[in-house]
């Protein structure tokens, strides 16, 4: 009865094990070099993909797999972070997130201003803020460091600047559209706001009511069954509401935390994760074209680039500076990798025609750069505790 | 850079969020009155699908989706099913799968003589010849029975089955294109036969050799990206030399087998089947139309299904009747679900104008009643071995 999925399913099969080989492949070959893998499997999209030898076709299907992966690489962050420590390091990770947000901002406004004309710098700067959760979450994993104090305060950290991103997409949104909707704002404002607070405080409360119903639900593996409706249902919810679906994820992931090991469910999400994420990685490398960069142009996305590492290192080390140096450039380091928030804010300018094109590749190349630059730099901060870990993972792995 | 999978998120996310959630809920009914899931999760796509309700349109990605959940299903199948034991017990499936094609194909085929033409005769009788082993699978999955003789007997025999119904199916299709190209078929049987004997026999002397590379890559969780990255190929390859790419899933999931325990693929290959195969299951529900029937439609119809459970309870069951009934029985109910390989070979026919539109309705009856009935019958029949093995999985999933 799968008749009309029997249309070329060939097809879709082929492309499927093409980009999961070339990405793990690659990653194979960037972890025996000490890269991260992650690193490789963005590169075997960029390479691959369409801008480059054009061996993949990503279609509809593989951007739709690629989205579920992302969901899943949050979902699964999200697991290994517990509510109770969210709140105990949230104020932590609320001012590395603001000053990670002003900071960026003011220096890639300030910059472009100088070179052109306002619009474009409130865009490059708006492109600037948000770091990608989606691959900070994936370099600590690789790290094995998702559970050290530092990655859980990035993360938090993370979260929060992608809503604000969110927030401030809906401010240059509303320029490009003619005029701000303070009304609307207002409202995106409360509404995640207030997703915030309910995941962070309420929804935990809520899974310790409903699970003793769960244990006794009568379908097999009901508990992942119930743990996967609510990370489908919230990543919807938050791109309802007008933020990512990733965030939504990540906060599912969150409320389920505690339960993770009771419910056994790292080692099932954790397989599910691995199938789906080299989708993502691999499309997300599929996006960079760099052969849209001549002359001046490469100069200002050169600056831009700098500008926003630097920004990052300064906004969100800053808070960071009492606990030391190390801290702070571990902190800096791990806000560094822009992604998906950047690239849909140059988008959204590009497709109402107020960004320029260069505006629009000078955005798309600081995503590469900083995404590019994270890992390697990430793995050298943290050496000391990837050597510490190594010992506990061990035991862990064994007993999964 | 994820810009183009943001159009639109929200809509791919809620329904994939429905369709799990209804799905599942069905199937959570269902097994508190005693009935097995993958039933309530066919029903609900029946209900809930564009045929019925109209809730949940299934869009080419849920189809996609469903594809990769078949596949799973198949896979995570094959890996409870050693290669040594189908060796061993290949006789018998060989015997029940080629008995269990001759007899229904001929009751089929003279009973619409009787009512008719010679071209409906025979692509009737050729729907009626592969049992569904994407249900069939999940069916023993659900009961926790996939480790018994005959569930591996039964398994087997719906595998080759599927490979003869394959071969059957480009015999009915050259009879729609005006002659049967017997090069063309003959290379089918040769690509299907040296397939299953090459998965059989050396395959696994193959993952035995490589083993110890895969124990010493450096990327994370390397055994189960192998297992998947063979998955995709051998689904891949099954469905380009024209068998269903299933087929192919199972294979691959039957290569892995001895090493699934060592390699730690059971719960983190569970876990991506229980996210996808819903999907699967409930997209089959929704291709069911069941307002067509009304008449002579449907005396032919019931008869026709009649026929094909007990074609297939005689055919299957009779190689085992010194074995007693009661083994009989259990494999004759065990080959009676029809699915995917009968709607495609009606599809053909309707495709080609060579079918009428009450034939293929008539085969599309068919499939739901036989794959409606096998579950409840299929319980009834193993009562006695579902209480055997419930201690072995109690302790079994403790251990998970």
């Amino acid at each position: 009865m799968e008749a009309a999925i029997q249309t070329g399913p060939e097809q879709l099969l082929l492309e499927l094990f093409a980009i999961f080989v070339t990405a793990k492949a690659v990653g194979e070959i960037f972890e025996r070099i000490n890269l991260p893998s992650v690193l490789g499997e963005i590169l075997a999209g960029a390479v691959f993909g369409p801008y480059a030898l054009g061996w993949v076709p990503a279609s509809t299907t593989v951007h739709s797999v690629a989205e579920l992966g992302a969901i899943f690489v949050l979902f699964s962050a999200g697991l290994e972070t517990s509510p109770g420590e969210l709140i105990r390091i949230g104020g932590k990770s609320m001012r590395v997130a603001l000053a990670g947000v002003i900071v960026p901002f003011i220096l890639g406004f300030a910059y472009m201003k100088l070179r052109g004309d306002n619009t474009q710098a409130v865009f490059i700067g708006a492109a600037m803020v948000a770091t990608s959760v989606g691959i900070t979450a994936r370099v600590f994993a690789d790290l094995r460091l998702l559970s050290t104090e530092t990655a859980k305060i990035i993360l938090g950290a993370a979260v929060f600047d992608d809503i604000l991103g969110m927030v401030i997409l809906a401010l240059v949104g509303g320029l490009a559209a003619g005029g701000v909707n303070w009304l609307h704002l207002g409202v995106l404002i409360g509404e995640a706001a207030g997703f915030a607070l309910f995941m962070i405080f309420l929804a935990p409360r809520l899974v310790r009511r409903i699970e003793p119903g769960v244990t006794h639900l009568s379908i097999q593996n009901a508990s992942l069954v119930v743990a996967l409706a609510i990370c489908l249902l919230l990543s919807w919810l938050a791109a309802k509401i007008g933020m990512a679906a990733i965030i939504g994820a990540f906060f599912a992931g969150l409320v389920f935390a505690d339960y993770a090991p009771e419910w056994n469910l790292f080692p099932r999400v954790a397989g599910i994760t691995e199938f789906l994420a080299p989708f993502f990685f691999f499309t997300i490398g599929s996006r960079l074209n760099l052969s849209v960069f001549r002359g001046s142009l490469l100069v200002d996305a050169a600056v831009i680039s700098l500008l926003a590492i630097a920004s990052k290192l300064i906004g969100c080390g800053l808070p960071m500076i009492r606990h030391g140096w190390r801290q702070v450039l571990q902190v800096g380091a791990g806000m560094m990798p822009r992604g998906e928030v950047a690239l849909i804010v140059a988008l959204v300018g590009l497709q109402s025609r107020i960004v320029s094109q260069s505006a629009y590749a000078i955005v798309v190349l600081m995503t590469a750069v900083t995404t590019i630059l994270a890992p390697p730099i990430l793995r050298y901060l943290f050496r000391q505790e990837i050597l510490e870990h190594q010992d506990d993972n061990v035991t862990a792995s064994v007993q999964l």
